[in-house]
């Protein structure tokens, strides 16, 4: 990280994903929807999916991979499911879309299940999962990815960081958020290594020959990431069976394209509309034992209190990473940036005529 | 492994666990489901999972932990969702009316969702789920067990191995089997590794002052797994946050105990009831895009077909492990088991007055 890091308010953060999104055609209400979801990544501190995104996302719209004027339809609607055509259109669009359909049915039936193919990149699967939490249910989202994880054994990826999202609501507007790639970490964080010269993890990635490497850089050309778990004495089999599981809910369920089908995560839009499949489910806990709220938060205050190996280190819930980082830029107001990322962005913006960030000041 | 491991016919396997239940006081068709449970295990080489839990079983119908003449009774039935309580029954009697039940929401509504508590240990989580593949629909199970699973950053267990099983029917009898604890590893592979003299992985356990050790014996007294993962750098976080979404659908839903007021893992059934937390849900494929089983099927034969690092270790789908040795036992008719675990088995007989075993012969 640089030293000086340009310091930008939330709300102009926000003005600039929705302009930059409008000016490549997307309508007001589709261009807030998707700066939302961007904002919360940046908001919670998982910059790989928010400001960092949307030049990404405004290839794809200028491209015609991604069509942000479409509007989501429903191909089969029969009793606690759906299936979704999202018609290229924006992550957020389609996220929306079929998340609203899913707590719809979670409330009539106790669960939602909407498959969705023709997706573009939703973004934090979390993000979806909590549309769900906030209204008293469980959440849950599953997206497939470019290939870019290699089966135990194998030498090619062949499935995606394919990410799980779950989110569960408890007592006092507690809450837990499961949301993770299926392989050990994301590419993001190799980059974090490199810059920081510092060697990999075992476990994290293979190297171009199709063998674990601790080399950063060579992990970072070769995309190989290996499965959660890591090799295959540390049971990352499990991370590649979690990636096919979520593999079947997505593109085996709507229909989209497979994993191995799906462009690669390195190119632009190119090659045409990625056709990836989603999944959004949604359980109502009113429709199972009462009290549902109380043991979630009965369980995540054990965790939270049990002793922790390292005092400076408290154990966490799954969630409160973000939870807690969310609060603080909330209560701050503003986000940083690296200065690159904001020259890109206003060089972005020159492009597509809109205007460049204001900042408030550079932290020195 | 012993050499002399004495062979014994699966017929005879079957007669000796259904003649234990029954002796105990186990309802014949409750007896056969059970057994059924057990034999699934041997017959696809989870070997700690089948006859090597029976005497575990019986200890609790004779401590009267578990109840094998109760029915589960179904608390509410709305929609697609379910709550039962299992009344202590035998794992086999709770799963088979649990599953059954999410089966027949699943063709109705397309989802079915059932939580159970007061359940007992229902073996392996991917005999469930198959209950569901057999029928065309994507079968899940959920069980949240002991406490021996220790969350990232803290000394103490709090989780259990939280088993996620899932299983997708393909085209031509195929199939995906992801069936895995959400630990790096059960207590097994631990003791495995005392047999073999050898030192653990890193990321597997802790050692009895919480810190990470290879030593297995140490690792095995202090009963403290390592979720997925292993430990923060690798990610682990991940293999908590996965049992912790375990927990949420089983104790969650079901109104259980939660895996942290749940009798420990090494005790017998002093203790009362464990009142496990289990969660049972089936989706039907046919309403959404057509050519589910075909895509499944492309998935599996892709990953499977993938160049292999090392070409004596051939790129395994999920399950194909367990189908490839589920195949030559079944081929074979018979399985061998230590001759300790059948002296100890015989003893067991002897002292519930059943037949002992009648083995075929000793390999040598
Ligand atoms: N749309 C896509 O194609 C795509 C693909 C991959 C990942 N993603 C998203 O990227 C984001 C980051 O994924 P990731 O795998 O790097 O996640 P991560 O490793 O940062 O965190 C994973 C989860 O673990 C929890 N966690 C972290 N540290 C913890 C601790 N010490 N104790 C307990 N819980 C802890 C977090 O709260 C989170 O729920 C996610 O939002 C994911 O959905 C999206
Ligand atoms: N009832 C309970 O309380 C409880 C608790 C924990 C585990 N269990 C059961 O114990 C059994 C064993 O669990 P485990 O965690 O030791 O499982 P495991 O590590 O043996 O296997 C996990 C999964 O990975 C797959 N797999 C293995 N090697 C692979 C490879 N090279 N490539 C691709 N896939 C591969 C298997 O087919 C299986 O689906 C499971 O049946 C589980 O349900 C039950």
């Amino acid at each position: 990280m640089s030293k000086k890091m340009p310091e930008i308010q939330l709300e102009e953060v926000r003005r600039f994903m929705e302009d930059c999104l409008k000016a490549v055609g997307a309508p007001e209400s589709e261009a807030q929807a998707h700066a939302d979801l961007l904002m919360h990544a940046d908001t919670v501190g998982h910059y790989s999916h928010g400001l960092n995104r949307l030049e990404f996302y405004i290839n794809d719209i200028r491209n015609g991979a991604c069509e942000p004027n479409k509007t989501p339809e429903i191909l089969k609607d029969v009793g606690a499911t759906a299936w979704v055509d999202g018609h290229d259109a924006l992550g957020a669009t389609v996220g929306n879309f079929c998340m609203k359909l899913a707590i719809q049915k979670a409330k009539e039936f106790g669960v939602g299940w909407v498959a969705a193919k023709r997706c573009n990149h939703f973004g934090m699967a979390g993000y979806w999962a909590l549309l769900a939490e906030r209204e008293g249910l469980i959440g849950m989202a599953f997206t497939n990815t470019s290939p870019i994880m290699v089966p135990t054994r194998a030498t090619q990826s062949a499935l995606g960081t394919n990410p799980i999202g779950v989110a569960a609501p408890a007592t006092g507007g507690d809450k837990l958020v499961v949301d993770m790639a299926t392989t050990s970490v994301a590419m993001g964080k190799i980059e974090c290594q490199i810059h920081k010269e510092e060697p990999l993890p075992p476990g994290w990635a293979l190297g171009p020959d199709g063998k674990p490497t601790t080399d950063a850089k060579a992990a970072f050309t070769a995309g190989k990431l290996m499965p959660l778990g890591g090799e295959e004495k540390t049971s990352g089999y499990k991370g590649y069976a979690l990636a096919a599981m979520v593999e079947v809910f997505t593109s085996g369920l709507s229909g989209s394209y497979m994993t191995h089908n799906i462009r690669g995560w390195e190119t632009d839009s190119l090659q045409g509309p990625p056709n990836l499949g989603q999944c959004f489910a949604a359980i109502n806990p009113e429709f199972f034992a009462p009290g549902f709220k109380d043991r979630v938060a009965d369980c995540l205050n054990t965790w939270r209190n049990l002793e922790a190996a390292d005092p400076s280190l408290p154990v966490l819930a799954p969630g409160d990473k973000e939870h807690k980082i969310g609060g603080s830029t909330l209560a701050k107001g503003t986000v940083n940036y690296p200065p690159n990322q904001v020259e890109a962005m206003n060089n972005l913006a020159k492009r597509i005529g809109t205007d460049h960030f204001s900042y408030l000041q550079q932290n020195s």
